[in-house]
């Protein structure tokens, strides 16, 4: 394969060209304005994430660039094996710098890429890089700058946080966790909010014995309950969305490919639950029907402590059954969905709805080609009750880049109300994704500056600068409710 | 929830900026060229709405803005309760100025969705408003103005009609209408030619006993027939028909999720409507029998007539139950669904095709995912007889602004022939809509306009105006061959 | 219809504008840099096309422009239908000059279609024609001109393609063909490659008993061995496939609406394939079984020879049964379908990588709307061992224009690795198509220059140069693997 090319022209790498520039991403002058004045230093609430909350209780030191960049980072290891480069330098037994290298090697095969931008932008900040781009040339300056600067205080995990003006953050939580590292940061009166979230997506999966059972005795042990049929159950879960609750969470969490929504009845459940503690075989009617209950009831909950849902929809997991045996679950096998969307969604919030249980809800698409269905299947739902109550997530996972950005806001504008979003989260588990709140937010200013100078939108700053700041903060301030710190 | 902010710089209400200016949504020379030498004066085809014909019959007095502006209009409706809006000031038993005022208070929360575009050029046209943005402080003075104006004669209904142009209106009539307010408006000499379209929904809504019973009762009475079979109840609607078509009716009309096109035989259709007739319950199966028959037998109806069937595809209705019991259909809770539509749109088009009865037809869909889809679809059923026989349909509904309307235009480029697009129609309830004609039209102008700047399409005259004006006109009048008004 | 217009003002045929000027469609001056100097002059490597092998080895006088234009291009004939066109100018009976008049005649409809672009690159190269645009006032002149070029034997088909620096040309071939033309070709000592590739559609199309039947005996002769069961069956495919290789081919091609992946056992298959031999009619879920063991066993063969096998998703074909009757397949009544896409593709890719045989796989989708689909999917089945060994095929026949090569490129970018992309292809049936890798090579550097030009991509030549080459030529050429010619 053909890489390097003598041409002596056009394109140069400018003396001192700095790429992730102050006005990166902004085109005009009027996103400039809304950037620097409105959107850049306004706090962060990353209201879902999946951040390790025990390494920001132990306040670690990473050590080094591919303990706090690469490890886990599966949107590299993809790009990675794109790239031809063997499993040992992504998830093997290669060293920590044979890996940064072979990531190092790869980053000029990235271009329009998101992880280019992003890559660059954390080179940035936190570790003040942007006089070079990342390449095999420049590898080992930058490995040796950064792990300089992540073996001081200042950059483990509780200060590296720290750097990004981030107020709350919600992180990703099985309901048997004891949320110990949580309550450690607030006896520790660290400064930034750590919040709990409750996502339960082991206590519907009956479909596997092994997995469900062990999870299920740890119920038990931690309610200190004795589970006997599906109304304990249920008892045994509120129990723990009480005790999340009283720990600050106010958000729950769900994903699955498509909303699951039988119909049943409570007689169905029961005697489906009784197969499950008999460790009976389930048929797949069963499995379905027993998820659409749990995901009612899990909702019913939230409902009922003004919390806020969020569905995950869409995507594909675990294709990849050599590697999945290998590695596990996340670790970069997993894809876009092609799923019927619309009736079981409209069924769901139908339901809830009719009994007046409908909690606020986010539901974040992974198929962009459903963007217009969940847009307007929000507008199904709102009450009047909550500005914004139903939202169309920002863009996840393989969307949240540029493009994927562009269209969701461009969607929410068309078929909903933009002004009401409470924007972007990192849904990482990165300690180093925080830039990512700076890259939507200059998208977000680029996109309303061009359509001032455009003339699409007026060019009046108090029609436009609440809508920044809005969805920059205050949206998600307002929305989701987190207890004040005392 | 933040919304003021003090700053003092960029962004400022220019002293009588004009939003809504001569030039809005055209970026370039050639586009303000095509739109004002060619574009805007032409009168306009609205070949598909929903505007109640009494009342252009009666020539209503609107009384205030409310009344014309918001009643019905769940556009308004939805961003509204997005807003969190309580239903009392939508539609609820709160005065129309506290409507308004409600409405006026959302307004600068819909920036970027089309309703803010849409708002302000009906203040402007044909109000005269283009001063003011509308927002809670202008409000009171904008709501007198214009009721002062609507109780003045030259905006009752149909002199504010003839403000915009107008030539042809073809409404959306059930065939059991007698049509008396269509005649009522010839006898009147009323100058625009205000036509019937044929919605015949209701005859194939066997599903609902209780609606298709007052329905079929009607029939029976309004043809004077005894309907005893199939065959009988296939000649009271040709009686319809007939009777549309000799009130200058040229196009009907249908709403489904997805084109019905079950298999069946006669017997079975047979059968079916013994059942029906007795009141007997129906299975799905039957249901979806009875309506691909019907679907086909309005089909050759319109084939024989040389009309324009016309098929909306891709809604899912009616998903709010509460409020539908509350508000009935059309008020807000219907939105974008991701149904099959391929195969069941080839089979019925290919059906009428291979017997050499396949009407002119258009085929719009909701969900933008299958512009695609739709446009290469039309291309297989172009026989050379008509040019643009199947026409790709202008964006709908949800569809219906700049982006919306700018993706229907590009993939009907790429797919097929922009040049015999029979172009814009409101489909709307309101008489305020027209000015989405102007709106589509420098849309339209803009796009051409951007392509010969870029050199994408020649800069040459010859080529492109006549684009421009069939699209925007002549287009229209030719296919759906209109009669003349005497 | 209105077709001309008289004015006198902005847009006019310039005095000797050149439409397909030399920086037609490059907007900045990045792109012009990277087309003029990296992109253009590189040799073609078209590794999918259908061009008919005979043909060039005849080395045949095409003769008229209808011959080489308009015989057997289904696009043109699809606009000429949708133009309103009779069929009597487009298949049928009229003269070589009628049916090119028709089609000059139906040019200036098609703007903003490909078919416009298309048509002015191909009168500029080869005929160097670019003064003038073809429509009713031009079609004698131009009709007469290529006449008279097509009849000088620079002008016939292997000197014709030697004009547009052609490498390598793969075709499309039945597995029964003996290849005695790109045989000769070599025997010849043709300066470009033309290489066959592996097309077995009707080696699984057992639901057409007459087809099958012909096709099958014809594999006994090729093979000259007696086929009993499926394992005689597969070895009899085998040979070809061996032949085939022999013969230089590389890739394997097949066309489906979506993937076959369905359960199967041996022993099924062996019962099916029985039932086939003694033309016992078929279950649909049988004859799905059996297509997809064919489909595995063809993948097993390609990963064994290191081929690359090709998946066309997505097309619903031969919509219109008149018309298939009247002039058989791919004659224009194919379109864009809806059909599920993800599951299935997983399911199968996940069996051959699970044994360690997935081959190298592109795969191309019609339906734009699973583009991020089909990109994300790639990335679960990258496993390092080749650089994209699975692919993200190019815009694929109504994707193969502006818009669709912009989408594709961009969500390969955003979701995969640009910079390991294969490229262009012509997938054609015109041996005047070529100018679509030129086309491709500026949309391609007009991206680019872009991205570069608003601070996308860092301003540096040893970046961006390489991804450019390596797209137009050198991914290809490493991809593939072609044998060089000696």
């Amino acid at each position: 394969m053909h890489t390097k090319t003598q041409y002596s022209d056009l394109l140069s790498i400018k003396d001192n060209a700095e790429f992730i520039s102050e006005n990166f991403l902004l085109e005009n002058k009027t996103a400039e304005f809304l950037y620097h004045a409105h959107a850049k230093n306004l706090p962060i609430i990353d209201y879902h994430c999946h951040l390790p909350v025990e390494e920001i209780a132990a306040n670690i030191n990473f050590g080094n660039l591919t303990k706090i960049w690469l490890n886990g980072d599966h949107y590299k290891w993809r790009a990675m094996r794109a790239n031809g480069v063997s499993e040992k330098y992504i998830t093997g037994e290669a060293s920590d710098w044979e890996k940064f290298l072979a990531w190092a090697k790869t980053v000029p095969y990235t271009v329009r890429n998101p992880l280019y931008h992003w890559t660059h932008m954390e080179l940035k900040n936190p570790f003040g890089i942007s006089d070079r781009l990342l390449n095999e040339d420049t590898a080992k300056e930058i490995w040796d700058e950064c792990n300089s600067l992540l073996n001081t205080k200042s950059f483990f995990a509780r200060e590296l946080i720290n750097k990004f003006n981030v107020e709350t953050i919600c992180t990703t939580d099985d309901p048997n966790d004891d949320l110990e590292f949580h309550k450690q940061l607030i006896k520790d009166n660290y400064e930034i909010n750590v919040l709990p979230a409750f996502r339960p997506d082991k206590g519907m999966m009956i479909e596997n014995f092994g997995l469900f059972n062990l999870w299920f005795n740890k119920l038990q042990e931690t309610t200190n309950m004795h589970i006997a049929d599906f109304k304990s159950y249920l008892d045994a879960l509120r129990k723990r969305h009480d005790y999340f609750h009283n720990n600050g969470c106010r958000l729950s969490d769900h994903g699955m490919e498509t909303v699951y929504a039988e119909d049943y009845s409570l007689e169905e459940i029961n005697k489906i639950f009784s197969k499950v503690l008999l460790n009976k075989e389930l048929k797949l009617e069963e499995i379905l029907k027993f998820k659409s209950a749990m995901l009612y009831e899990f909702s019913i909950m939230d409902y009922e402590k003004n919390w806020t849902q969020q569905l995950h929809l869409g995507a594909i997991r675990d294709t990849n059954t050599k590697m999945y045996r290998k590695l596990g679950p996340d670790t970069g096998y997993d894809s876009v969905g092609d799923f019927e969307i619309a009736r079981p969604l409209a069924k769901f919030l139908n339901k809830l709805d009719q009994q007046g249980k409908l909690a606020k809800t986010i539901i974040y698409n992974l198929n962009p080609s459903d963007n217009e269905l969940v847009a307007t299947m929000t507008g199904n739902f709102q009450d009047g009750s909550v500005p914004g109550k139903i939202q169309f997530g920002s863009g996840w996972w393989f969307l949240d880049q540029k493009d994927g950005i562009e269209k969701q806001l461009n969607v929410l504008s068309n078929m909903g109300l933009l002004s009401r979003f409470v924007g972007m989260l990192t849904d990482s588990r990165s300690f180093l994704s925080y830039p990512r709140h700076d890259y939507f937010r200059r998208v977000l200013c680029n996109l309303i500056g061009k359509d001032v100078e455009a003339g699409l939108i007026p060019n009046a700053g108090d029609l436009i600068v609440p809508v920044i700041e809005n969805i920059c903060y205050y949206n998600a301030k307002s929305y989701f409710g987190f207890s004040e710190r005392k």
